[in-house]
């Protein structure tokens, strides 16, 4: 491919409205354009890297004995009703008519579609365990797409669904996928990418890992244990707290004019925050009615984990005239029986704690929870701490650090398979539900993940594996007839030696051509210049400026070839663990 | 690939619900599966049909320098808006609103987010022509999908959109691409696919090509003449009648009781059909005013030419009691002049007609257009028939067949660049809107037309390049351990070879296993059995029936490998021609 002829545009100023590098850089670079909220189209030069990707997932899921379906990305309502989704998924999911008024949705994910069409297939036990996936665009209704290809609405995404008779055959799979993906981000050029133990949310089943990618711009929180392996998202990360007692005091009821933060109130009555219990409100999407959270005023929510005991969505309330609750001067003493709360673990063992009054103006002090409540129950509710005391090995060895999700497996259980009434025949002739996995990579994301993390100031650092071109040859001086014969001539050998070259033919100055090759990301460049051919060289570099050489012409082609197969040899050194 | 662990189903029973052969086979192939109205998933065998073509595609649009990108499903209605056709285009195109009730729209096809790509990008004339593509989903809200994957709502789909500086060039493209498409089908092994002249309905522009597989379940009529190089869809199909003088008569008035039809008016009034005049109603969907077109009693309207001529959307109208129209009793003479109304070239020289009075119960006869109107203008909205005239070389020799579309291509000249505001700098200094063309190939819909050209009654016949697999090996007796290792050991010795291999594996009665294979419609057949071993051969057949050979053991392997090779090459020995 020729530069001049290649449909793409790059910018030299980074876009305001872009948060992180990688969409910085691929907006900049021509990569992809916006076309409305959390949409875009893939320009040639990332169609390209998101091509190899696909190939790379392909042949990794074909490893495994996965086999290619396609599922359609709209689909009749009545298919998730019979999961029981159709109801129970937030907005995210796209709800539709056609024009019949028949109901429908867009496909954020195909478990209801797996299901429908493997149902009739495999009625004995004979015929699991197998894998189907699909490569395909989904629409999720994201409140807020950000960070370019991070987080959209519209994407492509790799699902597989497998289908086993136990639950050890499952684990089996499940981890035979697990290598797999190891393999894909290995393949991919990402060899940092962790799992980690994840919530399951909307999908269901229990044991669930995410692959993250640990970058400053990802925006989930991942809790890890610095002394042991302990890996998880903040949203599925027990939190434990050990409180010190400090002696029961006398509850009193205080006055506390304008004190409408925990922070002013502890302030006000000079008590330490971590003596203090917060109320964080919520009303239920259902039916608008109030749950509350309390936790030790130091510590935050975990909105994931008050979601799952709640059972249903929740969002932050907005408490209204006539609620049963005191804006400001809400405590877990006195309050109103119509309102459901909840009491997080980081509240146990305090001997007197500071708390509202369920009064306007007025805040408890001394408050011991188990002694002045009926009864008490604590829950797991909040989010871990930096220094916090880890799940697993118990120490005090807590990390939190930001990591993008490209991946995800699932034990699903038998959600899906009973409530859509898929049986099989077992060996000893009773029906059972099958016991399903899924695995879902999505592509865009992968190749935005690749770029933030594999990029300098001046443009994205391919990995050769999935690089929209191998080679990019660089003739500084296409007037020049030597100069560009010699370009010609490496562009048709390399091409003819089954090397991808994209060729900058233009006739631009050396520095915006530099700048372009730097937005391009090609692992290896060949500059031609007057200088060098007078010299009887060509200069060859890698975009990641391990390598800058000086090579003689007739040492050039083959220090091209070598050094791709090397670039190449460096990945699959690495794939090699993991099979 | 082992049948034993292939995800499909077969069924032995024709479904009641198909209409053509090839949806039938599908159905009971285990290829697809019904999801929703005009909505499918495809099992693993037809996705390895559907990868296959979508290769073949992607190999010949980037032969002809077409770079690929990819467009998003959803799209802002405000892009639609652009254009106009968020307004102008019927139901089929799907509205939907997102969850801040932002007004969107489901991609039926592409030129506007083509043009928002690269509007920006394409500014100076150095840098045409240039040609995108994208193999992508598609959602067309069809008011009655039928046939299978051949008239569905959800759909794969390849397009392309050329951009150009002068209508020269885009000739010149469109030329190239001519020839590209019939390299497709050549390759998909198709070589009957022929092109017709066909009408641009809402993609706008003058010229434009389908390609058309002329088979009897097509749902397109297409008229051929047998003497010259004509074709064309009936919908764009040029209408010329020639009528004989009678003589002309006096123009009376009759009452015609119940006559209701034209042909009770002709019986009941004892005059030949072809000296009547019929009118057919529709109404304007906008407004729902009647729009009458008068053909000569024995021709049939062409609503295509209808549409076009009224500039709107029309639908066959229902006559309400306050209508300025006579239900039964309507005519040209005397008719309201609240009516739009259109007289076909297939009344001009007639002398005398019977034609409605405009009130009920009464019919004229005798009357002659030109001598009782105050003007007549003749147009051309009726459907050529058999035998007809063709426009091209003006005989009798109009020959009417049916096809199915399986691609199209269309000049669109400067309708979305202009409308979209799309300019770029020619070489003399101005401001043009560049010239587009797009070329469309539906990858379901090909599958399936291959599938209904290439069939018996057992099953589909593929072609080798478009096959599920290269080979099936048949193993009648897996259970007698020689035969097993016979088959064991072909299965891995193709496979090494390159050869895609289906294996059936399976405990079946060799009936079964035979009708299987019928169904997955792979070209070579490789059949172990005892009596075969017994005889040191294997049986090798092809799925055409072209070959039946039992070949001793020692010659099986390269008998098996040259018999692809040929099968390749009597596919692209065709394709040769169009280099």
């Amino acid at each position: 491919m020729k530069v001049s002829k290649l449909v793409s545009q790059r910018f030299k100023e980074r876009p305001a409205d872009c948060v992180i590098d990688s969409h910085a850089l691929m907006v900049r670079g021509g990569y992809m354009k916006y076309v409305g909220n959390g949409i875009f189209s893939e320009y040639p030069i990332l169609r390209r890297v998101t091509t190899k990707i696909e190939k790379i997932i392909r042949e990794e899921m074909n490893m495994i004995d996965g086999q290619e379906v396609l599922f359609p990305v709209t689909m009749p309502a009545d298919l998730w009703d019979q999961s029981g989704r159709y109801e129970s998924v937030g907005s995210e999911l796209l709800r539709f008519s056609d024009r019949n008024n028949s109901r429908m949705v867009l496909g954020m994910t195909h478990e209801e579609a797996a299901v429908h069409l493997v149902r009739e297939y495999a009625q004995s036990y004979q015929q699991y365990p197998f894998m189907i996936y699909q490569i395909q665009r989904k629409f999720r209704d994201e409140a807020r797409p950000r960070a370019g290809m991070i987080r959209v609405r519209e994407f492509t995404m790799k699902d597989a669904y497998s289908f086993h008779t136990s639950q050890e055959d499952l684990e089996k799979y499940y981890d035979e996928c697990y290598t797999a993906y190891n393999r894909v981000f290995q393949r991919a050029g990402v060899p940092e990418v962790v799992t980690v133990a994840s919530d399951s949310g909307m999908m269901g089943g229990s044991v669930s890992h995410e692959y993250m990618l640990l970058t400053a711009a990802g925006e989930d929180s991942i809790v890890i244990c610095t002394d042991c392996d302990y890996r998880a998202n903040m949203e599925a990360a027990a939190t434990t707290v050990e409180n010190i007692s400090k002696g029961v005091k006398e509850l009193e009821c205080i006055e506390t004019p304008d004190c409408k933060t925990i922070e002013d109130v502890c302030a006000f009555l000079k008590a330490p925050v971590e003596d203090s219990c917060k109320a964080v409100v919520y009303q239920r999407n259902m039916d608008d009615t109030y749950v509350v959270a309390f936790v030790r005023g130091d510590y935050e929510v975990n909105e994931t984990k008050l979601r799952n005991l709640v059972g249903e969505d929740i969002h932050p309330a907005e408490i209204t005239e006539d609620a049963p609750l005191v804006a400001g001067y809400i405590g877990p003493y006195g309050i109103s029986d119509k309102v459901t709360y909840f009491i997080d673990n980081s509240l146990k063992g305090l001997d007197a704690v500071v708390a509202g009054a369920n009064k306007e103006g007025y805040h408890y002090a001394g408050l011991n929870l188990e002694r002045d409540l009926d009864s008490v129950e604590y829950v797991d509710i909040s989010k871990i701490q930096e220094g916090g005391i880890c799940p697993c090995c118990g120490k005090k060895t807590i990390t939190i650090k930001r990591g993008i999700e490209v991946g995800n497996i699932f034990q699903l259980g038998t959600k899906y398979t009973e409530s859509m009434g898929m049986t099989y025949t077992d060996s000893d002739g009773k029906l059972k539900n099958p016991i399903m996995g899924c695995y879902g990579i999505g592509v865009g994301r992968l190749a935005a993940s690749v770029c933030e993390e594999r990029h300098d100031d001046y443009g994205p650092i391919w990995p050769i594996s999935i690089a929209p071109w191998e080679v990019q040859i660089c003739c500084l001086r296409p007037d020049n007839e030597e100069v560009k014969a010699v370009a010609d001539e490496y562009y048709n050998k390399l091409q003819k030696a089954g090397v991808e070259v994209l060729y900058d033919d233009r006739k631009v100055r050396p520095g915006e051509m530099f700048a372009d090759a730097d937005l391009f990301g090609v692992p290896i460049r060949v500059t031609v210049s007057p200088r060098n051919l007078k010299n009887g060289c060509l200069e060859i570099s890698t975009r990641d400026k391990a390598v800058k050489e000086m090579v003689p012409m007739d040492e050039a082609f083959d220090f091209i070839t070598g050094l791709k197969a090397k670039l190449f040899a460096d990945i699959n050194e690495k794939v090699e663990d993991y099979k």
